[in-house]
């Protein structure tokens, strides 16, 4: 390790370099009996009920920004998708495509900042790998996280349980990511309060189970923000989505800065918000579940399912009237996640 | 998915454009209904068992190459990481980190490369990601593929079985991979048998186990070829390995190549050739079981584990006399898988 400041195609290859990087960097900051084994499969304990398996690529730029940094975004962002699906996280693996010549103290960085993150949910990061690619042909560090998780018996949560009339809460303010991650790409000055949201929301669906089982659907807000959940939950299907303007939390910052730029935070990436649908006699059950959390402190009731129209997403204003909210064809943050 | 030719960014935006993209090519190849539920994660039936987990990512270039592509390789890669864990493969992830520009038409070929793959395996590529970097800032197409397999009660295969007296077998010829790969990136004229030997090995090690149920250790020759193997089964144990240079397998073609530029083909890359370890009493019962299968046809007994020199692996030549097989320490060819 000492030899060498940054990435060589060397660290790639299989060959000594390889090891000694799996060994000074990953092992020595992810330490655990699996990954320690360097065996081609970590061989695990199983701990029965159905299987959740998902998988997601980083490429954030810039790979630190206020709130973050990829290490703790691959992490969480796995997790969280377990856990909207009601799973329990419980083994990660961690891929790393490296570009030559990146700084390694600060994969060191990345991956204290993946244990950490791993230690707060109580996951494993049980495999890994590493890919060198030529000065040029990557950008830094681009990392894959796939996590395997434990549905309990009985427990069901998707789509397929949304019906109209079910009442739609999210946890806390929308488009706080995003627009960290913009600002810090851009050297925008956009005050200390801007920062990314980050955050894995296994406990905070755990809370929220515990106390209204009845829940039929979450999601967490990322690429493409609440528009694009919000589209995914009705195309096709036999009611709409109506949220309510006035109830869609924003902080004065994310509001002040969609302003200037001219973006809707509603196509905002999230990192530690989700969408979730509830039976109408149980949303006030749920509310108090999620603010009782640190991580829903900022919950609210944002809208419900409607009969008509189907198929849309609308935004109804403090007017009374409604407008389209549609799903984001262009890019307009790329690399945000 | 008409509209256009090539991957743009807003492929990657969680928007329309990725949603399209995510139909017409990934769930159009991979057609199942975990991955087509478009879920967060993807929940699956828990055949119970050990679980074993792998993952790789891929970044060979080119893409494309003699006797296979990215695609066929991704699937291989993991399948065979979890099959030398006496694993059956399940379940696989697949995320793609796309450069914007790559032709989309390549990418539906090798969505359909990796589904080919994943049949004739009858593993399930459940769950999925995309992400679109400006040009650039990767290189056409990486993939990483994590697998899911289960281990049947009672098997028990790793690195802490070997014994000094057990004998080693490969599976056939060493090195076609990383030289086919260098041939078709060099644009060398390496002759038409010259092809990688890119293929899922479940099937083989399935054979070997039953006829073989004694084995003590497998894994697939990759980055760093038969030498970084050797190394690794013996460095800190107390016993190393010995090969017998005249049954080492290699091609006319692969040893014609190795000489013209200088290259140490047990230092090459292999993509469906693996290392197995038996009980000596057992050696030409596994070779008898490798060589029935069409996989298997070139297999060979190639050395044992000695107790001197301890932690060391040595190539005995026909005249006698050892060299020592070193780990390799610098890259030979970058970007081979």
């Amino acid at each position: 390790m000492a030899r060498f400041e940054t990435i060589r195609l060397a660290h790639g290859s299989g060959g000594r370099l390889s090891a000694d990087l799996i060994r000074d960097v990953f092992v020595a900051a992810f330490a655990n009996g699996p990954l320690a084994a360097l065996t081609d499969a970590a061989v695990v304990d199983n701990p029965g009920g159905r299987l959740a398996i998902a998988t997601d690529s980083h490429a954030v730029h810039p790979w630190r920004f206020p709130g973050g940094d990829i290490g703790r975004l691959a992490v969480a962002g796995t997790v969280n998708d377990l856990a909207v699906m009601g799973a329990q996280p419980r083994y990660l693996s961690a891929a790393f495509i490296l570009e030559e010549g990146f700084r390694l103290d600060h994969l060191a960085e990345v991956a204290r900042s993946m244990k950490a993150t791993a230690d707060e949910v109580g996951i494993v990061i049980v495999a890994g790998d590493t890919k060198v690619v030529e000065r040029g042909k990557g950008d830094g560090i681009f990392i894959n996280t796939t996590g395997v998780g434990f549905v309990p018996q009985g427990r069901d949560i998707g789509p397929h349980r949304l019906a109209a009339g079910d009442e739609l809460l999210v946890n806390g303010t929308l488009g706080d990511h995003g627009l960290a991650v913009l600002a810090a790409r851009q050297g925008l000055d956009a005050g200390p309060e801007l920062r990314s949201d980050v955050a894995p929301l296994h406990g905070l669906v755990a809370a929220l189970l515990e106390a209204v089982p009845e829940v039929r659907f979450m999601r967490d807000l990322t690429r493409g923000g609440l528009a694009a959940v919000a589209n995914e939950m009705v195309t096709d299907r036999p009611f709409g989505v109506r949220l309510r303007d006035a109830d869609l939390p924003l902080s004065a910052d994310v509001a002040a800065m969609s302003e200037m730029l001219g973006i809707d935070p509603l196509l905002v990436a999230n990192e530690g918000k989700l969408i979730v649908a509830v039976p109408p006699d149980r949303a006030e059950a749920a509310l108090d579940a999620l603010r009782a959390h640190p991580l829903g402190r900022g919950a609210a009731r944002v809208g419900d399912l409607v009969e008509q129209p189907a198929g849309r997403a609308v935004v109804e204003t403090a007017y009374g009237s409604h407008r389209l909210l549609e799903m984001p064809v262009e890019e307009q943050l790329p690399r945000i996640c």
